[in-house]
């Protein structure tokens, strides 16, 4: 996936509407906060098995599907804004985390992974 | 970006943490909730304009830049513990846009970007 | 108001409805994280100015009074599951946070205000 | 409790600081999302069961209740910028929900409780 055709074309749609006017970084830390609360709103009264691929019925893996989307474009959205290279930070953050929680260390224990 | 090859790398160290217990995607949705409240911290009393790239202090790239790595670290992670496609998601969702949010009645209205 | 009886009213209706299995302090907190995600979209496209009672729409302020009811009765809920003061609690915070924001250090600051 | 009383508390705290610059509502729903996600973090890894007053440590009850504090206070903030009458919101909102989910039909099923 080459996340930067996905940001042009985000971009794009934004322009074509004169979207851009609304899309401060601000604003779309919000809009993420609204996709995610949805998120959300479909596990709330799941007991954390129920919530597994095997327990959930087709709509609601289609609606989950609907706000991962949404909670992506977002996120290509304000990476974007800010010139932020997202694939660059995930792997800076994944060779931190390899050193935050040792194996041994954090083994069964998820107290600091927060 | 092979989204593929990073959840596996994320599935291997939550593996060798014995961490799968604690991410089920109702754990994980929450987790999202929490990364993405973060980040709104980081906006909340900044105007719309001091929120832009051009304004913000390095520190508060910095720290942006990690909130960003960890929301879509989490997402990478329910996406695949739910077996969600999540190129292929966003790629119907930006189609399904096109046609929800036509150019001409779309233009400078936000009001059912939601 | 009396936030006890309050908060009795509500077990009720949870109880006649078997609803206690569903409210878990970490389902509440879900269910709280939804309502505010609910909120902040009424919001999150409009800007500081017209985010204002003067600027809002009938149907507009009705909706956000729908959200922060639900975000009022969740936060009750919450607390009562846990034997937390909520009154006490407040009074606590506005006490320490006059220590923790002095007059003249944060007169026009936010910056610690998080 | 005398929610009035406690509004006037903290809009002279704010005024004091010269801080209503910063509390639009739109900014206030940004500063109850970053605290609920707080919130939420603290209940993320835990199981439901664990999420209970029996089973949480004192700490974990003492972060809580700051956030539940710091949710309550700009809530209540929120709903005296905008007039919102909070004690009647949460009023309507009970008497409407016991329409909405009828004893029999609800018994057992959180499915519309959203």
């Amino acid at each position: 996936m080459d996340l930067k055709q996905y940001q042009e074309k985000l971009a794009q749609f934004a322009e074509e509407r004169n979207w851009e006017q609304f899309h401060s970084p601000k604003n779309l830390s919000m809009a993420l906060s609204g996709e995610v609360g949805e998120l959300v709103e479909l596990f709330q009264w799941l007991t954390e098995e129920k919530s597994k691929i095997e327990s959930l019925d087709d709509d609601t893996v289609s609606r989950v599907k609907d706000e991962l989307a949404d909670i992506f474009i977002y996120l290509l959205r304000l990476a974007d804004k800010l010139n932020i290279d997202l694939e660059g930070a995930v792997r800076n953050k994944i060779a931190l985390n390899a050193n935050k929680y040792p194996i041994g260390l954090s083994y069964n224990s998820a107290v600091k992974y927060q």
